[in-house]
C-alpha cells in the first residue's frame, strides 16, 4: 500500500501544505503527524494568551485557518517522528501514550518541524520563573506562574520581536518591567541603530526600564529566580522571559542526511525541495531566499511559512509551483507604537558590500489640526547608483506601521526611490495629511 | 519692472506651487492672489469643522502645510482676479474693500482657482436651510443654522464622497438622517454596484435612511426648507446638504482663451502648461492624466492638487518637472466603515472597451480569535489577457481602507494580478490574519 503524502508538523506550514495538496490532488492520501494535541496558532498570536482568560477554552485554539481543513486529511496528533529513513521511504513515529515506535511509509514527505526558542545553558537557568514563549503551553505556564506568585519585577531578556511584543502583555502585572538587550541597540536584526533609538526612547517614556549592552550570564535564586547576573550589571527579577531568538528544528532532517543551510535551517530550492528526492520542507525550519540580497537567509515568519507550505504542498501533490522568496517584512505593535521593516537595513547593505543612500522622513500621521496627531518616522534605503529601493524601516503611531506594505510592494516590484512620488496614495484627513508622509518626504528628496 | 511669478488662488495647489518655485529659484518675485482672508484647509478637512467648536479659532485654519510657507512669498488676500490678459501679460485684480480693479504684471502665471460645489438651479433652491460644503464659510454657516434651528430631519442630496463624509458629522444632531442619491447605487463614480451595495447595507444598519433612484427636482418651505421634491418621491427635511459634486473654476481661464478639456477643466500637459505660453494651471481646476486609462479625466483630489502645484511651481520658476498622472485613488471613512478605491472600476473598463477579469476577496481583518474582528471586502480588476492590475475597490473595517495604497503602488508599477501573492506583506495578529486578506484571496485565484 502506498504511503501517500506525509507531513511532519501541524503548524502553519504543515496545514497550508496539506490544504494545498488536497486541492491540487483530490485522491492522494494525506497524513499529518503532530506532536501537539491540537493544531497550533501562529506564534505571535500566542502572546495574547498570556493575559487572556480564554486559554482554557479549547475552541479558541483553533484559528479560522485550521477550521477550514478538509475532512479527508488524516491528522495523527500526540505523535513524534523520531527518524526519517529516505532509502526505504519510511518514518519512525512515537506516540506519546503508546511509547513503542512504529514505522510508516511515505511517497512524498514534507518536513514542517518549525523552530524552538533559544534557551542558553546558563547557570541557574533551570530555576522556577524563567520562561520562553513559543507555544500555547508556554502561555499557559506563564499565566499559571503569574496567578500563583504575582511577580512584581519582570525581566525580559532580548529586545527583539518577541521581547517587545511581550512587554505589552506584561504591563498589567508587575510593578517593574525591565528589558535587557546584550547589543548596543534594540531590534538589531531588524532595524538600524538610528531607528531603534526611537523605540528605546519611547519605551523609557512608558516606564520600561531599558538596559542595552547587558548580556545575561546566569541566574540566582532559591527555587524561584530572584536575580539575573549580567556581563555589565545584575538585575533583580522574580519573572524572566528569555526572548533571545529561535533556532530551526532541523535535527531530524540533518540525521536523515538532509543538507542544512544558514543558521542550520534546512536548505531548500524554490520548489521547496530538499537535496533528497521526494522530501520537501517548509516554514520556520527552512532557509528563505531573500529576493533583495539574493542570498538564502533564516527569516522565520508566519506569512512566509504559509506561502512556503502552499508551494511544498502543491509540488508534493504533483503540481508545479515556485516560492519566489521574501524580503523580511515584519510589523509589531508595542503599546501605541508601531514598528515595521522590510528589505535590507543600511548596515546589511554595508555587510553585503552594496553601496547605498538613505533618506529619512519625519512627519505627522494626520493633519496637525487634529487633537490627536501621531508621528511617523521612515527610513528608506536605496542602491547608490540606480536608486533602486532596497529597504525601509518605520517607527510611528496610529497606522504608521502598516505603510510598510506599500514599500514592500514597491521593493518587490523593483521600484526606484524617485518613483515613490508618482504613486497615487489615498488621502483623507482621518488617515494622513494631504501630503502623505511618504510623499512629503520624497518631495524633499 | 518684472511681474515675476503670479499665482491665482491660495489653496493647496497654489501654496504648493509657490513653495516649490521658491525652492527652485530663490530670487524670483512670487505673489499669490487669494479671494480668502486666509489660506484654506484641504476640502475634506473642513467637514470636521461642522461639528467642531474650534471654528472660531483662527489659528486652526492654518494647517501645518501652510505654516511652512517661506516668508518671501507675497500673499495678497481678499483679492479676486477678474481678468487675465495674456497678450500684455497682465491681470485685473479687484480688492474686496477697495472695489476699483487694478492691473498687475506677471512673467509667469499659475492658475489654481480650484472648484466649486454644483448647486443645481432648482425651484426653491434659495430657501433657508439648503447648504453646500466646500469652504470654512460653509462649515460655519451650517453650524450657525444648527445652533439656531436645531433641525431634526437632515437630508443629504448625493451619495458620493462629500455626502458620505458629512453623514458622520451630522449624526450627533438630527433625529432622522436621509441620504438621497439619484443613481441606482451610491458612489457611482468611484465604485462598482456590487461594492456600493455593501455601503448601502451598512448605512441602513446604522439607521441612515438611504434612498437611491431619487433625484431632487425642487424644494418647498416657507422661508426655511421643509420638503424636497424628488422625481420618485418627496422627502420631509429641515436641513439639506447639496452634495452633488463639484465643477472646476475655469471661467476666468476660458475668458482668456485658455483651452478647456473634459468637464470644462483647464487642459494641461504633463508640465502643467496650458495652451497659452507662460500660463500654467494646477489643482481642482485642471484635468488630470489617468495613467491606467491613458485619458485626461477630471479627478479633483487634494493630494493630486499638491503634486500638480509642485510641478507647475518648479516649471514656472525655470525648472523642468513632469507630473506623471494619477489613478483616482481615494479613501473615506463613514462611522466605522472604510471605503477606498484606485484605478479603474469594472464598469469603467467596459466603457473604455478594455476586456477585464475581476476577483473578489472577503476576509476577516484579524485572526478570528480576537474579540473584535472586522471584515474586509476587496474587488480586483485586471486586464483579461495580460492580467495587468487595472483597479481595486475596498469596503471594510479597521484598517481595511488603507490597504488601497499597496494596490495603488502595484498598479502604478504595472504589476499583474498574479504577482500580488509574491509581495511579502507584514503580518502581526493585531494587524491582519496570518494569511493576509489580499494574499489569502490571491491564493484562491
Amino acid at each position: 500500500m502506498s504511503g501517500g503524502l506525509v507531513i511532519i508538523g501541524g503548524g502553519g506550514a504543515g496545514i497550508s501544505a496539506a490544504t494545498r495538496a488536497r486541492r491540487v490532488n483530490p485522491d492522494i492520501p494525506i497524513t499529518i503527524y503532530s506532536q501537539e494535541r491540537r493544531f497550533s496558532l501562529s506564534v505571535p498570536a500566542q502572546y495574547d494568551y498570556t493575559t487572556d482568560d480564554r486559554n482554557s477554552d479549547g475552541e479558541m485554539h483553533l484559528a479560522r485557518e485550521w477550521r477550514d481543513l478538509p475532512d479527508n486529511i488524516r491528522v495523527v496528533s500526540d505523535s513524534r517522528v523520531v527518524r526519517i529513513m529516505p532509502e526505504e521511504k519510511k518514518l519512525l513515529v512515537e506516540n506519546r501514550k503508546r511509547k513503542a515506535a512504529r514505522s510508516v511509509r511515505y511517497d512524498r514527505l514534507i518536513i514542517c518541524t518549525g523552530a524552538n526558542p533559544l534557551r542558553p545553558l546558563l547557570p541557574g537557568a533551570g530555576l522556577d520563573g524563567i520562561f520562553t514563549m513559543r507555544s500555547i503551553r508556554d502561555s499557559l505556564a506563564i499565566k499559571l506562574y503569574f496567578d500563583r506568585y504575582n511577580p512584581t519585577q519582570a525581566l525580559i531578556v532580548g529586545g527583539s520581536f518577541v521581547g517587545l511584543e511581550m512587554l505589552e502583555n506584561l504591563r498589567e502585572y508587575p510593578h517593574v518591567i525591565t528589558l535587557a538587550e546584550r547589543a548596543p541597540q534594540l531590534m538589531g536584526e531588524a532595524l538600524d541603530a538610528d531607528m531603534a533609538v526611537l523605540i528605546e526612547d519611547y519605551l523609557r517614556s512608558r516606564g520600561i526600564n531599558v538596559i542595552t549592552n547587558c548580556e545575561a550570564v546566569g541566574f540566582q535564586g532559591e527555587q524561584r529566580v530572584s536575580r539575573m547576573l549580567g556581563n555589565s550589571r545584575d538585575i533583580d527579577c522574580d519573572f524572566v522571559l528569555m526572548a533571545t531568538g529561535v533556532y530551526p528544528n532541523s535535527q531530524l532532517a540533518k540525521d536523515a542526511g538532509i543538507e542544512l543551510g544558514c543558521d542550520n535551517a534546512i536548505h531548500i530550492n524554490n520548489r521547496m525541495e530538499t537535496n533528497i528526492p521526494n522530501i520537501f520542507a517548509a516554514g520556520d525550519c527552512v532557509t528563505t531566499f531573500h529576493t533583495v540580497s539574493g542570498h538564502h537567509d533564516y527569516m522565520p515568519r508566519p506569512s512566509t511559512a504559509l506561502k512556503q507550505g502552499r508551494v511544498a504542498g502543491e509540488n508534493a501533490a504533483g503540481g508545479d509551483a515556485a516560492f519566489k522568496g521574501a524580503i523580511g517584512t515584519a510589523i509589531l505593535e508595542v503599546f501605541d507604537l508601531e514598528i515595521s521593516r522590510t528589505g535590507l537595513c543600511e548596515k546589511e547593505c554595508a555587510a553585503l558590500g552594496i553601496p547605498c543612500v538613505t533618506h529619512k522622513i519625519k512627519a505627522p500621521t494626520r493633519p496637525t489640526y487634529f487633537d490627536t496627531v501621531g508621528e511617523i518616522n521612515i527610513k528608506l534605503i536605496a542602491e547608490q547608483n540606480s536608486l533602486r529601493l532596497l529597504g525601509a524601516q518605520i517607527v510611528g503611531n496610529e497606522g504608521a506601521g502598516r505603510r510598510i506594505d506599500m514599500l514592500a510592494t514597491a521593493i518587490t516590484l523593483h521600484a526606484t526611490m524617485d518613483q515613490l512620488i508618482d504613486i497615487d496614495a489615498a488621502h483623507a484627513p482621518a488617515f494622513s495629511p494631504v501630503w502623505d508622509p511618504l510623499l512629503e518626504g520624497m518631495s524633499r528628496f
